[in-house]
């Protein structure tokens, strides 16, 4: 059988737990990255160098490389004193990497090189642009970081797009034609998930592929962004951004997290941490739900340096679960007769 | 027959140079580097994270990588905008592995790693301190890069020492002890050279060493330091600080440079550029002078993303010349008998 060919899409801290996981198997794998980032290290770096955002392919490189775990620790450290303070050590090496040789994605492929990557970290766009959203208020909000921090749902949202426009990187339409998985998610839903499914060309590529696509639910909401939202909301938000029903199997974890871990999440946000499925809403649903324990029980492994990332995400999946799963639905055809447990 | 151990002391780029030619051989090779940079990116470093100066460190280890010449290039590689700008690449990167690991030693040992680094580089001291210099009006120069800009020669030095004072780095004084040769220079007289020889448990091992001591003289002069400096005088002032007449070889450039070069030289240092030998001034020196070509044809190679240091040295050594030089001395035994050249 030849390999299959995986392609995850995301960005963020939710990119590097799935592909960490990923890794593992004998697949061909693309990571294709939204680039809306621009907030922290990666927004200075944007101003002041006028290099594309860093952090999320940094994510994806540090979750991909075959390195030494020293190597793969130094990508994530943090700098903390002076003005390099905040600074990311790789969203450095990658802006280096870009002024050197003359684009991102040729940086990239040296970054790769240099850190012995196992598959392929795709940037969805080339171009350089801000993410921004028309509120119901008419408000336009602009950049990604803004977006973060703002509460959507009050208002309610419009539009979601970029300024100036732009089209999705050539290649990761190339890699979305040649799937045979698709996996969206985890992420950030409107920062990290959205910010690629909103590229026409790239969203128009995901409906024509005859790829299964596969969707990580979020673990947790997200205040004033995802407040409330259950599975079906997810589901349908991503499926009216690509354009079609195009989600065909749903990850859902079934399991409840650590008590004081949700108490300690509901005290900081300010919002019901966990994301529900409600069987009963809608008895026609098109995609088939695969719950189970996803949850990870460990403290979080992807970077002790990153003091920011590893305090936002103490209720987070599990890689080698997540990974198991998509292999399962990747296979799934083979099992049909005998596989229970799927809504 | 073993493999001999070579030693080289010195600093910046004249290390650079020095150590690109000599880990061609099959050595055993010990770079040892000078600690008192404390101007430009290194200086902003110490300042800011309190790290120790990671910049001739730096130019060691893109000499001695056997990785990828991008990978190389990208150590050298100085950042040219925002608040990053004047920051070499190389040295974030070996300061972010001090505060990882803790001490810059052991950084320097998972950049060995992770540049594939043939051979040692052991910084003369592990203690943080500013090199001072004391003029002959009592007048204290504290501070490598205020030393580097002052004029030192109309005043006149009385002393030349740390603040505060320290102690050579253990194995640096282990690495003397085991030397079969002791490559000093070239390099920048006052901040790369005698920084490392005022050591005094670094000089003494020198001293008792049976090794052979080869000084590499410098091409150049430099305004205030070394003006009309001839071979005799570096000798002798390497000589004053190691506290013993050590030097056993020099190799010297009898071979003049382009005539536009010399002239751009004077015109941009305002000194007589080039160092000269004076046969009659000393009938009774005690090395041996290995005169020849030493010069460099090619434009600098070392770090074309290294604006700053390719201005510098456009009169400069040839790598493998100078190495191939110092490999006859090194077995200069077995050739006795029919060896020309030498004074």
């Amino acid at each position: 059988m030849s390999r299959k060919n995986i392609i995850t899409i995301g960005g963020g801290t939710g990119s590097f737990t799935l592909l960490s996981g990923l890794k593992k198997y004998d697949i061909n794998l693309s990571a294709i990255v939204s680039m809306a980032d621009d907030g922290g290290s990666t927004g200075v770096l944007r101003d002041e160098l006028g290099v594309l955002p860093p952090g999320d392919v940094r994510q994806c490189l540090a979750a991909l490389s075959d390195s030494e775990k020293s190597l793969r620790e130094l990508l994530s450290y943090r700098f903390e004193e002076g003005k390099l303070k905040g600074h990311n050590f790789g969203n450095l090496f990658l802006s280096a990497l870009e002024k050197i040789n003359g684009s991102f994605s040729r940086g990239i492929e040296e970054a790769k090189d240099i850190l012995k990557v196992k598959g392929d970290i795709i940037p969805v766009t080339e171009n350089e642009a801000n993410l921004c959203i028309r509120l119901k208020n008419n408000k336009i909000l602009e950049g990604e970081s803004k977006i973060n921090h703002s509460n959507l749902q009050r208002i309610g949202i419009t539009k979601i797009c970029y300024k100036p426009k732009i089209t999705a990187n050539p290649r990761a339409i190339e890699a979305i034609k040649k799937a045979d998985l698709i996996v969206i998610g985890p992420g950030n839903h409107y920062c990290s998930i959205l910010p690629n499914l909103i590229i026409k060309d790239f969203s128009q590529a995901i409906r024509e592929s005859k790829a299964k696509v596969i969707y990580n639910c979020n673990l947790t909401n997200k205040k004033g962004h995802t407040e409330n939202f259950d599975v079906d909301d997810f589901v349908e938000s991503i499926n009216k951004y690509i354009g079609r029903d195009r989600v065909n199997y749903v990850l859902f974890n079934s399991k409840n997290p650590n008590q004081n871990l949700i108490a300690r999440y509901e005290k900081q946000e300010g919002v019901r941490a966990l994301v529900h499925f409600n069987q009963a809403k809608n008895p026609a649903r098109k995609f088939k739900l695969i719950k189970g324990d996803f949850l990870s029980r460990n403290q979080p492994n992807y970077s002790k340096a990153d003091k920011l990332a590893s305090k936002r995400a103490f209720i987070r999946h599990d890689s080698d679960k997540l990974a198991k799963a998509i292999r399962l639905v990747g296979e799934l055809d083979s099992y049909k007769s005998f596989i229970k447990g799927i809504i």
